[in-house]
């Protein structure tokens, strides 16, 4: 196996990132990357393709199909150039991506926004994971499924997101009954990336279990949707169903035309489809219960395998071999991490940080955590809650927000940001806390991510949860973990757990907690739950904040349009 | 009168100005302005006076006295250069002064921190206005008064500020008895200023009554203070207690060496010292019931004369004759305002919004203003507490803090800003509304002070309080209102409002609320409530991490000192 190679491909939110390993022993020989031309449309469509920026309501969050071919046709060549190796001894690719992130397709795959007249309408386009404009559609599924009592809901910790396939799907049928129409499948972007290369839809278990609703082989029932709306009862068998690959299943052979994108050779082995999250817990050597494995980026994933099945309150999900085959898989998530430290860095931190910074030969970031890191714990008098991406556990709800308490004329920004760091830390303790009173109790903390870098967000991690903190031994776990599952899909391995033993890596134990800094984060903590279950379960003020900002913008646009 | 002319000087927190003012007309003719040298101390003692920068607690604020004679010595006479006049012509001279602002002194007015030895002691040095150190000072004069039902305690609404005479008091007191001890005199700087300029010490009626809890003519009881702390039921007597003075009353002859400083001629009239907000009033012609005036700067008062007393919860006074003889004088506050505005500028605001303000000729106040304006209201989707420097009115708490509900990655500077901005026109309307329900009713809302200028404030507060707002048509209310009073202590009026009719100086009616935009901050408004209340009557969150951060911070200062 020493010269037999496989393409792992990481399909993110920005970005795709495919890394050539090797076989035998998981070693990263070359690496490509290509950033989405479009990246994200959350304020317009693109006039080129749209024929006008016809600008999107608040909370949308839309993607380009064409951006991910176009990963496979650059990314994948760099790679295997990167690596200096032949071609030819590529014997097996295997992709994940973001979730849940759903192209609308015709029968053969065709995107709609690639449908001739279609272009031009905001719901023919992917709608990425961070869409959040379908909670309206998520109450009602929630509030449904809770009268009637159905079966699946405490499956998703008893809350269905406005992130996954129903209600994103939902949104689409109320909102352009046309479009809804014309597509004929519902494709989670982690399959149709496969079909892409493959020729052949196949429905990975994964995201069929986890944001598809699919549990013991079921599908929320016609009774159910037309109780939801009328003329919706066909979704699950029009739209959604169709046949499941497990996780490490080959979906089928790289056909002629990929062959021609990727300069791979034709008929090698396509895996099933998987998650960024999920197919990084092999990548960590991560396959067993207890192991809580955080993928730690713009937003936070958690995923962790369990020998028992146990209704966890808020979990994004529990599914049976969602991660690792024969074990549960639950999965548990943060809606926004680094992309709330990204935005305070971009959005409110004067001149003076970036000249100081830039002076220390330190990015910005860097700057703010070694001042923040000179703090005592609690010096700078403030709580924040992580919330400017919503909630995803344990309160699933998008409507929610971010603040910071404790706010004085003496605040500075190393201060902010400190208690950013910490307010993400708190929600990780929210998520461990709440799998251990469930019964399913977390032993080890595994960091994958670009933030596992930040020295002192690991420590803050390690002291707040009080759990010794490992850290994935490769800078892109993800596109790993795919590796991984190429390799079995190519028949190398028998099974993931397997090839994670020769292929994953990881440090064990890098990061300890302190019992003096627990006890000094416990009083912080105390107060981040109280704002935690005023805002996230009392009060109705962020809803309230959402409704009127929508209300406004929806005004403001009506007479601007009436000025026209 | 046509030639005769008064000096008006206006000590706020960093700087001293003066106006020289015409008796006839109220014509302002010369200023003069000087910044206090050593601004406000909040994080360490000045090393050249006390020997070491030594370090400060958080919450304190401090100031130098002879700053406050330096505003005398080069202010006054360039105001009288500017206004080009001969000094002989000046009648009269008349300060008002930040409050409560403490200066602790021996029997001769020199204070404690000039006295040799004492320099290196913070207590020692006057305690500003907004030193918030004394809170728990505070928390207890206000339980014990409401357990012993003292009938001084609803003339405050039912709390003692620690900004005021007593919490400053019995935290020097239990601070540094030393200190204590050898001060003879615990003078407002309202009062100290006016002993420099005429040798006479005279405790001015509307500090005595608004700060020094002297009502009907009595203070707090021996037995109260010695029950507050054993050893302080002499405080009154042996501190406090001195002869009054009615406002606008003379309180003596400017003194051969004042007339030296001030370049004015010894033995014309020097009035009774007063208040920055109070005297704004006959400034701008508000001298009747109903008139509410806001002083707008770093922080707001809001003064109103009316015929009633009345129990108005969370004001912070009501003094017969405190504003205009004759008339029941309130007196309500809002912590920070301005300076939350400044503060917020300051500390988070990315270069690219400053660079956008240069290149547009304007400041970033006005850049922010400018496209916080663009906005309808609601489409930030924020509310904000504006507690940045804790809650005067109605709360009387300054153990509380400031908070931005609502943020989102989408959440950029000018949201925030107009966030701000509208937190403090809600802070007023809870004001505004607390006195009409105790029935003192507003029916017009006169604004002075720096943050006049901003249209886009001026108009959110119309909108916000459904009240016609007024502005002093002049830069320097303070300093004609001290004007007015030189004028009647040096005989040319019979008394402060016929004097305020010729003097004062007032745009009626200049925003006008619309009753669209008033229903629209209605939506607001109810969320700003509920925030207020919970922080403000329920959650213990705020004063938890107050008192988390000075445990973080004396813990860190312990383990300095360890180290050195």
């Amino acid at each position: 196996m020493d010269d037999h190679y496989v393409v792992g491909v990481d399909f993110g939110t920005l970005s795709g990132r495919a890394v050539v390993v090797r076989v035998s022993d998981g070693a990263e020989l070359g690496t490509g990357v290509h950033a989405y031309p479009h990246a994200v449309l959350e304020e317009c469509l693109p006039a080129e393709l749209a024929g006008s920026a016809l600008p999107l309501p608040p909370e949308w969050a839309l993607q380009v199909p064409e951006d991910y071919r176009e990963v496979l046709k650059v990314a994948v060549p760099a790679a295997v150039a990167a690596a200096g190796i032949d071609p030819d001894q590529v014997v097996g690719i295997a992709t994940d991506f973001t979730a849940c992130t759903m192209v609308p397709t015709l029968a053969d795959g065709t995107p709609l926004n690639e449908v001739e007249g279609l272009a031009d309408r905001p719901h023919a386009y992917v709608k990425l994971w961070k869409h959040h404009a379908a909670q309206a559609q998520a109450d009602r599924i929630n509030e449904l499924a809770r009268i009637r009592g159905e079966s699946w809901l405490p499956r998703y910790g008893g809350l269905i997101s406005s992130e996954w396939e129903f209600a994103k799907g939902l949104q689409l049928f109320e909102e352009d009954y046309d479009a809804y129409e014309r597509m004929e499948h519902w494709v989670e972007a982690a399959d149709w990336i496969v079909w892409q290369l493959c020729g052949t839809y196949v429905r990975n278990a994964c995201t069929a279990g986890y944001k598809g609703i699919r549990q013991d082989g079921d599908y929320p029932s016609p009774q159910f949707l037309t109780a939801l709306s009328p003329g919706f009862g066909s979704f699950v068998s029009d739209k959604v169903e169709h046949p499941i690959g497990e996780l490490g299943d080959r979906a089928g052979a790289l056909s002629a035309e990929a062959a021609g994108w990727t300069g791979l050779r034709e008929g090698i082995a396509v895996a099933v489809g998987n998650v960024d999250a999920h197919v990084t817990a092999p990548a960590a050597q991560a396959t067993g219960p207890g192991q809580m494995v955080a993928i730690m980026g713009t937003s936070t994933c958690h995923v962790m395998s369990a020998s028992v099945l146990r209704e966890v309150p808020g979990m994004c999900g529990v599914v049976d071999g969602g991660i690792v085959s024969g074990l549960w898989g639950y999965e548990a998530g943060q809606s926004g991490v680094g992309d709330i430290f990204g935005w305070f860095v971009d959005n409110g931190v004067p001149a003076a940080y970036a000249e100081a910074a830039a002076a220390a030969g330190e990015s910005v970031h860097e700057h703010l955590t070694r001042l923040a890191a000179a703090q005592a714990i609690g010096e700078h008098g403030l709580v924040a809650l992580d919330w400017h991406s919503g909630n995803r556990s344990v309160l699933v709800d998008h409507e929610l927000s971010g603040v910071v308490v404790g706010q004085t004329l003496a605040t500075r920004p190393p201060d902010i940001y400190r208690a950013l760091l910490e307010a993400t830390a708190f929600g990780t303790r929210v998520i461990v806390e709440t799998f251990r009173r469930s019964g399913v109790p977390v032993e080890e903390f595994i960091v994958a991510g670009g933030l596992a870098k930040n020295a002192l967000l690991m420590q803050i991690y390690a002291d707040v949860t009080r759990l010794p903190l490992s850290i994935i031994d490769s800078e892109q776990g993800p596109a790993l973990g795919s590796a991984i599952h190429a390799a079995v899909a190519a028949g190398a391995y028998p099974d993931v757990p397997t090839a994670a033993k020769q292929m994953g890596k990881v440090r064990r134990h890098v990061y300890l907690p302190d019992q003096t800094r627990a006890s000094a984060y416990d009083a912080l903590f105390e107060q981040y739950v109280a704002l935690h279950d005023h805002f996230g379960r009392s009060s109705t003020t962020m809803r309230r904040l959402k409704a009127i900002r929508r209300d406004a913008v929806a005004r403001r646009r009506a007479a601007t349009q009436e000025e026209d």
